[in-house]
């Protein structure tokens, strides 16, 4: 059997109003995607016997397996059981073992049985069940011919047992043992995700593996997808690694998991050097960000959110004359902030950011979203300039993002200043 | 029209894959059912032509009102565009204001724009175009007789605006006026969710209108979802806040969208107090939620992320002999830190958070959590002492959160060391 594509089908009303987030069907993404099973199709259906029959009747006729989650529970708007009755043609039956269990269940708490919970034991014949550990609402397998069809009780603490232990050895056994899919995502600081794009367009257009590209604030992130014996996908992993990195270089700087700040933590770790920090526009994101690293506090010492320019002068020795002559934000005031901060706080860098976050405070000669970035050392200052178009948290956001970028690139000596 | 029945259509590979949660389908959701529009099903389907196109001619048939999210992006598995031709019958055209809107982007942040991004301005001939204020995709818009297809682009920060000012006053005229839904949420700090649940259990067990609550780190969220006429809406929303406010009182910190940080300034400008921040465990983050508020500049004067001792003495004039003797987790290090910042900034108000946000750096006596915060005016100081039991980025939270609220009952007047 085929079982490589599959349809997750989440029911309940509360996730067609908001008011919940999916996890179950985020959940199962997951394990299926990495199992070699490709998931094809979403969807998410209300309580209501029709609609949730034609949505499994299409997602029978386009998946191989299908795994339903929701509405397995007592009250009269649990319909799920109902529609896998008319799906697969059955009656409902009373299975009388699961009745036993549900009974047993409310005899060991003391509590007397509701008689609606006893719908729960009403299942279709010829369905094979799956005892619920965590719950009353037992689990549902049905095979017909070539399809898998899957029922799951809605809450995750059941529903997550209930898969990992019955449902997934089944799906193993199908899939063919050996088989796997992994996926491995490189970062990418300082390109746009079009230039990410131009530069890796001829590894897209070949079909092993699928390369996705995803762009978030200040970063593009380049995902490769490969399946195989567990061997086999190490060698592609690599090798693929090995051909994005040729093309995107130090445009690299983190794997999976890692962020930016860890990956100039890391370095500045490496380096044996200190840093401090005074930034203006930015608000203490800069820092927020640099300390949300375990052992931070081994190469970062002081970080100043100097808000007025009286705190500019007090804190950094930024001279006031200099703040009157060419204005708070600007490439003179980043660069003394810079110098200020790493000869106070005695650190082998020191980093100065001034800028407008909005959605006040702009002029036509300096626009909302103008941000001046210097970096310190004891050889000197160099500074960027930025022109961010986004509110006032994208403007912190991207201005932090820059900010870690350019100590990567002066970290890593790739040339700072574009 | 009746516009009274929509579905929500996700596209992208990722969400199919488990890698990415849907919250621009949980967006709309809530927004949709907001305004009495009925979600009746929600799909996610990755970046494929075909795919994309079946399911948008099922949307189309079973709904009145399709949403459609992604796949707008400039790269090659962008593929909505393509779909949205094949699922109207109309050949992709080049938008020549959208061009110039782009290209104009790319001008003014003084940055070439790459090739590709021109694709964004290609579409399908005769669909609306919704310009884009916060990126190149713009939004889509199109009308079949009683249907209407609106597309927008992947990213919240772009969605979100391009729905609620351009999409939403089309749907709202659909709808007509008369019967609607809307919910309102009080937010709470300084109760945990089952005391917040015994104060209004009596409110909770009525059926109108349904009140639910949500924990979130340090808030409790109590949202009601009242239906009728938008005048019988208005009286009911009035009446049950103030029958929630009556139970809640002072915990309830705002309504809605507000955030904590969001009420304390209001208090801080109404109050004309200025403030500035000293803090250590929590790394910037209480002084980059106080600067997300625009317009803090106003009674946020400064913050010191005093990370070494050095720094504390330094920039605090925390004496050394008071570190050695106390420690620098200590109530008398986070008063000393409060005093210092405040009497060097100026300001009316001073804070001070000393503490040990881990994974390492615990002992048995001073445990990873364990944090004190201070508060210093004219008259003195006060202090109080917090456990967390979270890994580091969770107490940088609990801290950041349990500082502002502090705050806010000082400037409220209600006791704040408990």
């Amino acid at each position: 059997m085929n079982a490589k594509n599959a349809e997750i089908v989440s029911i309940g009303t509360e996730l067609l109003q908001g008011v919940l987030v999916d996890t179950n069907g985020l959940f199962l993404a997951e394990v299926l995607h990495g199992i070699g099973i490709e998931v094809s199709y979403r969807t998410a259906v209300g309580d209501d016997r029709q609609r949730i029959h034609q949505v499994l009747r299409q997602a029978l006729d386009r998946a191989a397996v299908v795994v339903v989650i929701g509405g397995l529970g007592p009250t009269e708007d649990d319909r799920t059981r109902d529609a896998l009755g008319d799906v697969s043609g059955r009656p409902l039956i009373l299975h009388g073992e699961t009745l036993e269990r549900i009974e047993e269940r409310f005899a060991r708490r003391g509590v007397p049985i509701p008689e609606l919970v006893k719908r729960q034991a009403w299942i279709p014949e010829g369905f094979v069940v799956l005892p619920n550990r965590h719950g009353t609402a037992p689990g549902l397998l049905w095979e017909d011919g070539q399809r898998l069809l899957v029922a799951l009780p809605g809450p995750p603490r059941e529903m997550r047992p209930l898969f990992t232990e019955q449902v997934l050895p089944v799906l193993l056994e199908r899939v063919g043992s050996g088989q796997q899919i992994q996926t491995r995502t490189l970062k990418v600081c300082g390109l746009f995700e079009a230039q990410v794009e131009e530069r890796i367009s001829d590894l897209l257009h070949t079909d092993h593996p699928p390369i996705g590209l995803l762009a978030h604030p200040g970063e593009v992130h380049v995902r490769m997808t490969v399946s195989g014996t567990q061997e086999e996908v190490q060698i592609q992993l690599e090798e693929w690694e090995k051909k994005l990195r040729d093309r995107l270089g130090d445009a690299v700087f983190g794997v999976d998991e890692e962020r930016l700040e860890e990956a100039v933590g890391h370095l500045l770790r490496l380096q044996g050097k200190t840093v401090a920090v005074a930034e203006s526009c930015t608000g203490g994101l800069i820092v927020h960000r640099i300390t949300n690293v375990p052992g931070s506090s081994d190469y970062f010492e002081r970080g100043i959110v100097s808000y007025s320019n009286h705190a500019k002068e007090d804190l950094l020795q930024v001279p006031s004359p200099l703040i009157e002559r060419h204005g708070a934000v600007s490439p003179e005031v980043a660069v003394a902030m810079a110098a200020g901060v790493r000869s106070l706080a005695r650190t082998d860098l020191g980093v100065g950011v001034t800028g407008i976050a909005g959605p006040g405070g702009g002029t036509e000669a300096k626009p909302v979203g103008l941000t001046y970035i210097a970096l310190a050392d004891a050889q000197g200052e160099e500074w960027c300039e930025h022109r961010f178009q986004y509110d006032r948290e994208g403007n912190k956001l991207w201005g932090s993002q820059m900010t870690l970028e350019m100590l990567r690139r002066y970290l890593l000596k790739i040339r700072v200043v574009a």
